[in-house]
This record gives structure tokens, C-alpha cells and sequence, in this order.
């Protein structure tokens, strides 16, 4: 009998955590949960190597994973060392831009991201915005108008579109629009789409969305930014059906 | 003059990369750009290091960097070594978790977002939805009716939330989705919100919304669900007007 029960021990495979996984995982939850508050220095390497007993390469991996992830930021110099830092929407705007670009999501698919948030965000602009959030959209809005090329085009629309979202003070829908604007930004610089019309109509509609926006009128806000949205997809869609979107590094 | 142009020369601060952030980016721009393709092996360690003439440690912490991202998936064991991967929903997912977290943002923000995004969501499924996908979103909604405790019911919410959200094929909203799901599910758990009345309610906004996915009805599921999500979040912020959403690792 015993010898029965001994033969059906069997141990399965197992995966043991990395060294320098388990390290980030608890300087993570512990920046995450606000006990270390942003700006905080952590303790120097070797006094990390001390603490911890884990190997000075460990430490260093774990510091890279949080640098990385956006939870730490390394200043060099005689004031230096890791510092505590709070993710903020660039993490999640690159994350969505790694997605858009590695996976080669069609055009359609960003259009249709836009669609759904940013007549929202229009709408949380217009209850949200204060006078200085409204004078970087005014100031966008100028910039677009008074662009002479493509390029200054491009660059004041997606400035003008993240500033209505940043006024609506909704932290997770500006980091997507920051993605999403980067990639239309990418895609239409190259498609061929952008002509003085599709301009001149860009200018007229952010006027009308801006106008709302400063009048405090969400519903107004919200159904312009609709209707801009839709038709400026559907204008880029009709000239490239099933465009791929290709963002290159530092856009 | 030769003194005065000798004097006037002055250099800045300068910044270098660091070794392992070089060789990241450059291997994460050949994956992005789909030179290295899903699956594809990359060479071990050590011919990396011969290969690009950088030490062990540089190679090692490049490799970490990926992995952290999504871009790679190590193996353990004889046939195992780094994979080329490309990034998922799940990458848009944990940034937009721990910015949840981290920022401690509240509900609203949250609702705000799912207001703004599962209405489309389900228009999509309408439009988009296989045989497989309905029968997912069915046995999710089954699953809510028959769950008898609030942990599989809120369990079993968000796997439907999720289900709508994937049957309409676009990857950005549903990364998006299941970071949202996640912090709601978290965030009820724990505030008492949810009694049997939401729960027999949220069926049947469920159950409305399904059919009119299972009729291929995009402007039903679209009404359908932001009346849902809507009554929800009121409802939801109503127990609780500024809850902090945190999340467990894990959840």
C-alpha cells in the first residue's frame, strides 16, 4: 500500500519566477499603491543589492523593466539615481502605438477608435475646460489655419485634436488620442489624402467644435465632433480602402 | 580672432543612449516593422553578443526590455530561447491598468471611457460578429444569469463585456475594454454597489443588447448598450461619487 501511494507522487513542471521579476513586481506595487510617491529616490544600487540580497545584475534588470514601464526615470549626475514616477498617458499612448503599428491594424480600425472617443472627449471639453485649456485649443486651431504645408498641417491638427481631449481632463482618453492621432498623423502624410479643400473643411469644423467648447454647450461639442470625425473617416477611407498604418519611432 | 571663435566654443550636457535602450530599439523596430515575423526565433545569447559586439549583461537587459513589453517570449528548456511576438491587446491593457492604478483615477474616468467606447463596440459586433462569437457572448450572458454569488457575477460581467467587445474585431477597443472591465470589476467588488436588483437588471440589458447582435441590428446593439452602460455608471457613482479605482496584481 505504501509503496502504491509513492508511485503516484509526480511532480509537474514548473516555472520559477525570475529574480528580477520578482523585484520589479514588489518596487511596482508599491509605486503603484502611492506608498512610494512620485518623485521619491529610491535607494541606490548597491544599497538595493544590500537590502534585497539579490545580485547587483538583478537589481539593474528590475531598474530597466521600471524604466521601461514608465514607473521610474533615471537622472544622471551628482543629484542622480531613480526616481519614483506615476505612469502617465504617454505609456499608454505607446503601448496602443506598438499595437496600431506591430500588428498592422487598418486604418479603419484607428478611424473607428476616434469615432468612439472623440466626441466624448469634445463633450468633457466643453463641462471641463478652463480659460487656459481653451486658449491651447484656440491657439491650435490658428496654427492650422495659418499652416502653409502638409506637414505644419498635420502637426497643428493632431495638436489641436490632443488639446480638446487634455481639456476634457479624462487622463485615459487623452493618452489614447495621443496614440491615435500620431498614427492618422503618420498615415496621412504619406497617403496623398490632405488637399487644400479637405484643409479648408478641417478649419471650418474645429471652428465650430471650438466655438462650443467655449460656450460650454457639451451637446453641441459633441455632435460636431461627431460629425467631423465621421466625415473626415470616411474621406480618408474612400481614398485608401485598407491602408496599413506604419508609425516610425519618434513621430 | 582666432582666440575670440577658440573662446566662444562651448559644448551642452550630453546624453548617451544606453547600450541595452541601442540594441532594444533597434530590435524592436525590425519586429514592429515585420522584418523579424511572429514566431520567429531569435539567435541565443551568446551569438548575439558576438553578433553585435555588445557584453552579456548589455544583451541580456535588451532582451528583459522586450519581454517587459510584449515583443519577445522567452522558453525555457531544450527547443527554447527568445520568440519574436507581437504586441497584443493585453500590452494596451496593463498600460491602461496601471495608469488606473497609479494616477488613482477615479470611477468616473473610468465610466467616462466605457460610456464613450462600448456603444461602438457593440454597433461592431452587430456588423462583424461569427457564429463562434455570438455563441461566446450567449454563454457569457448565461453565465451572468446563473451566477449565485456577486464574485461570479462580476466575473462573469466582464467576460461578456469582453466577448461584445472582440466579436467586433478591432483591437484597440478591445484592449481597451478588458483594462476597463478590469478596474470596474475591482472597484464594485469591494463597494457594495451591486444587490440583486442591478444584477437582474444588468441580464436583461444584456439579454436586449445580444439579441439584437444575434439579428445583426448595429443601430439597436449601439442604443442598446449605451443605454446600458449609462444607467450602470450612474447608478455606480451614485453609491460611491469619487471612489479611487485600485486593482490587485493579478486581477
Amino acid at each position: 500500500m505504501a509503496d502504491a501511494v509513492r508511485s503516484t507522487i509526480r511532480l509537474e513542471p514548473m516555472s520559477v519566477p525570475k529574480a528580477s521579476d520578482v523585484l520589479a513586481t514588489e518596487l511596482r506595487e508599491r509605486i503603484l499603491s502611492g506608498e512610494f510617491a512620485e518623485g521619491t529616490p529610491l535607494p541606490p544600487e548597491r544599497e538595493l543589492v544590500t537590502q534585497t540580497r539579490m545580485s547587483r545584475t538583478t537589481v539593474r534588470e528590475a531598474l530597466r523593466i521600471l524604466e521601461v514601464q514608465g514607473l521610474i526615470r533615471i537622472r544622471a549626475g551628482r543629484a542622480g539615481g531613480a526616481f519614483v514616477q506615476q505612469p502617465d498617458e504617454e505609456s499608454v499612448a505607446s503601448s496602443v502605438e506598438m499595437l496600431i503599428r506591430g500588428r498592422r491594424l487598418r486604418l479603419a480600425s484607428v478611424h473607428q477608435t476616434r469615432e468612439a472617443i472623440e466626441p466624448t472627449c469634445a463633450r468633457l471639453a466643453a463641462l471641463q475646460r478652463s480659460d487656459a485649456d481653451l486658449r491651447a485649443i484656440e491657439a491650435a486651431n490658428d496654427a492650422v489655419s495659418n499652416s502653409d504645408d502638409l506637414e505644419s498641417f498635420l502637426r497643428a491638427n493632431v495638436d489641436w485634436h490632443v488639446a480638446v481631449a487634455a481639456a476634457g481632463r479624462n487622463e485615459i482618453l487623452t493618452g489614447m488620442m495621443m496614440a491615435l492621432s500620431r498614427a492618422i498623423y503618420t498615415a496621412t502624410k504619406t497617403d496623398g489624402f490632405v488637399n487644400d479643400e479637405v484643409r479648408s473643411i478641417a478649419v471650418r469644423a474645429h471652428r465650430s467644435v471650438t466655438r462650443a467648447i467655449r460656450e460650454r454647450d457639451p451637446d453641441a461639442a459633441e455632435r460636431r465632433m461627431a460629425r467631423h470625425v465621421h466625415s473626415y473617416a470616411t474621406a480618408a477611407l474612400e481614398v485608401e480602402d485598407r491602408t496599413t498604418v506604419t508609425l516610425s519611432e519618434g513621430e
